[in-house]
């Protein structure tokens, strides 16, 4: 916004609105401050040993400010060598909510020391995707997030390589030379098998996804060693498989009610979803007659089911602003492979306060 | 990627390699084409009028495609005087999926026209907003998208009239100097109400908001022109109101099962998928019971209710492609007021299909 406070009528002030049809000038700027470009592209770029008197420097601030003058951020960076970007390539932001909140820490965090994110929508095009890492080498990023909106191994594109870059939600199996962040798959499913044995529940049913996924063989660990803890040996029998979306899980329940037990872990809130309506089609009541837990803790669905679900938290939000730690290497990357983010559990109705027996 | 096929020996050619410590410089392309940096310069930045030989023009080419050069986007900026950024200021990326289907569409008709977005997500934050239209304007883009996740009035903060700039699901009340795009309510709830009439429906319900909005009152208008146009008398006792999510809808269903109605229209996909379950409680079919329409096109649910919703889809992608066409000057604004976006009708389960009696 541009102040007209202090327009008492000096000889340096020129008529300002803030309709004009150009933007101010770096020599408007001098003109107003009664000294010479170079003086003010000095003050601007804020060189060191260059000697400015502090009255000179204070009058050009002023008629920065009291013009609005915007200097030009790409002149900056070209003067200091560097560029304050930090590029973002991300698949599936126009179609999932985890995308977003992948953008949305890695901004805060980026912002945070100074850089602004060039984001890229890829949404899984390959081409889209090479033209936006060309774009962002163009524009001398800092480095690259390289993201995808669900965890998994991935290739890393060859031009990737001509930048610092960090993967977010995937990982390579060339963990030697790249640094990556993911969920901890493990932990998530412990924590969300937790949830039911504190529930007194000990017969617990797990409906895994049939979709190979590090997500898959995680959270079916997590599931294991929560168990285990409790002394509870592992029963394959209670464990099935179907799509991972509502019609899967609605898909599920007849095998579910089958196996005779008083708990079940979904291996997403849409599953669980699904098997709600399946379960209320069998006359049986959550959680009385069977406790659910999901997984994700999704935007729009979660909460707001009847009754509302119990779940863990995929941590995109995190996950985004410790890629950019890693990045700027203010987190260390971990030698034994991709840096993990826990899982947070999310308690809701889905599942009985119990009191021990 | 670097090709290195024709590393054939000849002298200008020098050891490459893909993990290479430093980017290519302009000085080693002048270096491998055996010409001045000065050449380089004036071949990566096509100036007309200047006078290289085509064999020397071929021999930059060749040492850019061999090297893997990447010209710095910022100089060229600088050099043209132009930058090849739009900006996007979007609300609500992290936590609404409709924000990523306005950056789809508006990077998607952005990259066609050769400009690059710089997004920023304010989640509703005015401080965040104001730095984002702050560093916006420092990298000189070539104007700003201006953008909410839901449909609304909006002040135009005063910065963003620093730039040209679009309105993009909001506007101004201050229409002859903003442009908008935003999506068409009245049309929409129109073609809503029209699945529900094709289907055979003449006494049919709609559940408003309670939150007052541009689509409140366009959804209702679309409802009774729809009636209007079948010759059925508008009965105010037929519009319900409640809070515009699941839990709303849910608690709306003893008020709508006292309407003696067969079919009802809800503001948004959430109150119909928490309608659905109040509806299920009270042992009632749909569509046979009970036909349901909703609005949005919700990713994640609309699809995926039991049965799969019919409703209207929300235009984001199409708001935002429309939006990077009015600031290009490729669509020409309306004098009336917002540009508005058609929201397509997509007819599934939840209303049966009905032949006139």
């Amino acid at each position: 916004m541009i102040s007209q406070e202090k327009n008492s009528g000096s000889a340096a002030d020129v008529p300002i609105t803030t309709d004009r049809a150009h933007p101010v000038t770096l020599r408007e700027v001098a003109e107003a401050a009664g000294v010479s470009t170079a003086t003010v592209s000095l003050v601007i770029n804020k060189k060191k040993n260059a000697r400015i008197a502090d009255e000179t420097r204070r009058r050009v601030q002023e008629a920065i400010r009291r013009l609005g003058y915007r200097p030009n951020a790409m002149a900056k960076n070209l003067v200091s060598g560097t560029s304050k970007f930090i590029g973002l390539v991300a698949d599936g932001v126009a179609t999932t909510p985890f995308a977003g909140q992948i953008i949305h820490g890695a901004q805060d965090e980026a912002w945070k020391h100074g850089y602004a994110l060039l984001i890229a929508n890829t949404e899984g095009n390959v081409d889209l995707e090479k033209d936006a890492i060309a774009m962002m080498l163009e524009y001398k990023v800092r480095g690259i997030l390289y993201s995808t909106w669900f965890h998994r191994a991935t290739e890393i594109p060859a031009t990737l390589r001509e930048s610092d870059f960090v993967l977010v939600n995937c990982f390579s199996p060339d963990s030697l030379t790249s640094r990556a962040v993911v969920p901890d798959e493990a932990q998530g499913g412990k924590s969300a098998t937790e949830i039911l044995l504190r529930g007194g529940h000990r017969r617990i049913a797990f409906i895994n996804t049939t979709t190979p996924a590090p997500a898959k063989d995680g959270r079916l660990k997590g599931y294991m060693d929560a168990l285990e803890a409790e002394g509870i040996a592992f029963d394959p029998e209670l464990v099935l498989e179907a799509y991972p979306d509502q019609e899967g899980g609605y898909g599920a329940t007849e095998d579910l009610l089958k196996l005779n037990v008083s708990a079940v872990y979904c291996y997403n809130d849409r599953m669980a979803m699904g098997l709600y309506d399946g379960l209320r089609e069998h006359g049986l009541a959550i959680p009385d007659d069977i406790a659910v837990v999901g997984f994700d803790n999704q935007e729009v669905i979660a909460a707001h089911l009847r009754p509302p679900l119990s779940t863990v938290s995929l941590p995109h939000y995190e996950l985004g602003a410790a890629g950019v730690r890693l990045l700027l290497g203010l987190d260390q990357a971990d030698v034994e492979g991709p840096v993990k983010i826990a899982c947070p559990a999310v308690e809701r109705a889905s599942v009985a306060v119990h009191s021990a027996a």
